[in-house]
């Protein structure tokens, strides 16, 4: 049957020892959105007009957040992150995020890339909250991975 | 028009001034899930089961992480906060996460509900991420706040 | 002879006590500026041209660490601010920072002013190290204050 | 035309990538200075004499603040630095502080220079505010840098 | 039969509810002592002579890590701290340490003291463990606290 | 005379340089104990029976504070450690913990399995600490340590 690795044998969470594996060049991108009213989003698109400092503050928010992820999830390793690109694409009715990490360490840096996302989202939920209480963040996911044992991966459309 | 109230009247990102309001008794609730397959689902409940620290870790972080909002979120207050819950519930294809912030203070709490949820599900998709990469977060959003002057608030079902 | 509060009277550093102090109104304006080459100085102001992000990111940074600033300067209080305000103003040969942080509490923001804005002005030296290695940070000082048993004070120009 | 190796193509900030780039052993020096009233730098002399913690305190400040640099500073890489070093001395109206950091890894330690010598310099203004408002921090600069590419570079005096 | 407040009726971890409690003045007192080898002991007393840092050093990072303790003592709740004062006493075998909290809030400031105890005792350790691996932290208890519904209490010698 | 290398020739502390040194598998291994009431003793363990989350918490706890041991102990290097574990053991009058640190790097994990046995047993108390008042957090000290040029070493029983 299948386990959780974070667990060991009597159930006790840990962190996983990944000092014996390789290090190599390693990447995620991963993706989410926030849906949003079309009075909210006109208004964070304005925000962003020139000058404007709407998604600027939400993409340093999720680079800041990548950078954070061992201190916010408790069994993640610290790395010592290569890069962090995070892109905003507007929707009809949403905005999307795509948020891609590398890393030349032993460890993949997924978390990385949905932490900076969703920390990327909730940061454009805070400045659009007064005008809309019904937003709602979600296709938080894995898009692709490359690098370390396991080897390159990508979601299906 | 409707203005985003975290930019000044130049574009500028800025931290609201909340220094003229009352400090009320002030409640958020939010949710939000993390889909997966059924053989990382049944890991997870394996892993929870008697003195097993799946969930437990998960509701550790997403209560730490509500501390940290102000942290990770730029244009957030810092905020006393009074307390935290977390509860989860297994659904067929998922986690659901419920997160209830109280503060008596100057501004509400839906971001830190937001923000310890989004972190609770994370921590999850951490753990679960060796047994599948197709997990998805998602359905993110608040669901009801109360006091201060806007009033309370609740979602439609 | 004037002594330091913040030492006690065996020389040991300590946080003074405020716990008896009343809870005023209070603001602290403070300013800064980077010195750099022209080259530099027009590189800056294209990046930060409609869609730019530099002075968005400087400004966030200075944001957050107004926030940080009780776990930068030792033996400061950590303060619940109520708004931190920071504007850049291009001179010849400078970029020039300002910050108003507010807060209602027992204690000045003088040094969360001070704190913003030498991040916000470290911030634009980091984007512009490549080009200007020669860059200086200067002028950093309290500009007025306002608030608490000492009252209000302004530096003469 | 020089750009910002910050921004992409677009003019978004990003955190650029130096995963490619070789571990070498790198250093930076970096200075700046606190200028006073006569009766505050008295005030700071007597504070560190025998058993007063007054440059301890700015010292320590410092050598922490030089951990947290990717933690203030939005697009910094986290880095293990190997070793930091803060001296301080005094002159007629000002305190003078130097710091000396060194790493072995794929990125300049500059900006952690800079950042531990403005931590501790407003560690300084911190202990010494009450007794003069109008001290400035300046003259915050890069004296040296050894290692990577670009090789080695000194400030002229 | 006594239960944990930190558990909620299913054992479910929480962040116990201090929204209703009324304001006070609260004080904590707390201890602990670091035993190791006289000539640990003694290199430490040689380290601490006029002009050397160690205790000065040990007593920032309490004071630091007493603001810290509501993000390292998961269940804690963020509270805005009036003083801190850390005290060492050289003993014939041990430096023992002993911390005094305050603070005007609406829960006790007892983990903030035995925090700060342990990371003062902790950094003593780290700059004598070259000399001395066999030292022992220990002795880490509250010696009084005041303030709040539960009242004045003192440990008996 | 044996002298602190953590501070230099005039006294000051500073961050050793261990640029130069090899990077090497290396493990350690600290452990400590929280003496309490019998029934507060009685309490945690119930807490802690199936679905309770008394050392869940704890554990995660210890593994977060692992992680931040260069953020709390002034002069401590950040380190990308490799593994925690964290155990937990009923004696008649005490909690015990052991924690085990892993790392391949420069200098040693002892202060991160010292700071993750405190942390843990802290929260402990935390926990406990409505129901008894004297409970005593002792006995933290280093067990073995292995790797690095001063070789393994083993605490005597």
């Amino acid at each position: 049957m299948s386990k959780l690795t974070h667990l060991d044998e009597s159930g006790s969470a840990h962190m996983v020892d990944v000092g014996g594996k390789a290090e190599t060049r390693r990447a995620a991108v991963a993706e989410g959105r926030i849906t949003m009213s079309p009075m909210a989003l006109e208004a964070v698109r304005n925000g962003n007009a020139p000058k404007g400092d709407v998604l600027a503050t939400a993409r340093i928010a999720g680079i800041m957040a990548a950078k954070k992820t061992s201190d916010l999830i408790p069994l993640c390793h610290p790395l010592p992150i290569s890069s962090v690109d995070i892109d905003f694409r507007f929707l009809d009715d949403a905005i999307f995020a795509r948020t891609e990490v590398r890393l030349t360490g032993k460890t993949g840096v997924e978390m990385e890339a949905l932490t900076a996302t969703s920390a990327a989202l909730l940061t454009i939920y805070d400045m659009a909250k007064a005008l809309d209480k019904t937003m709602v963040i979600g296709g938080v996911r894995l898009l692709e991975k490359s690098g370390g044992k396991s080897g390159d991966w990508k979601a299906q459309e």
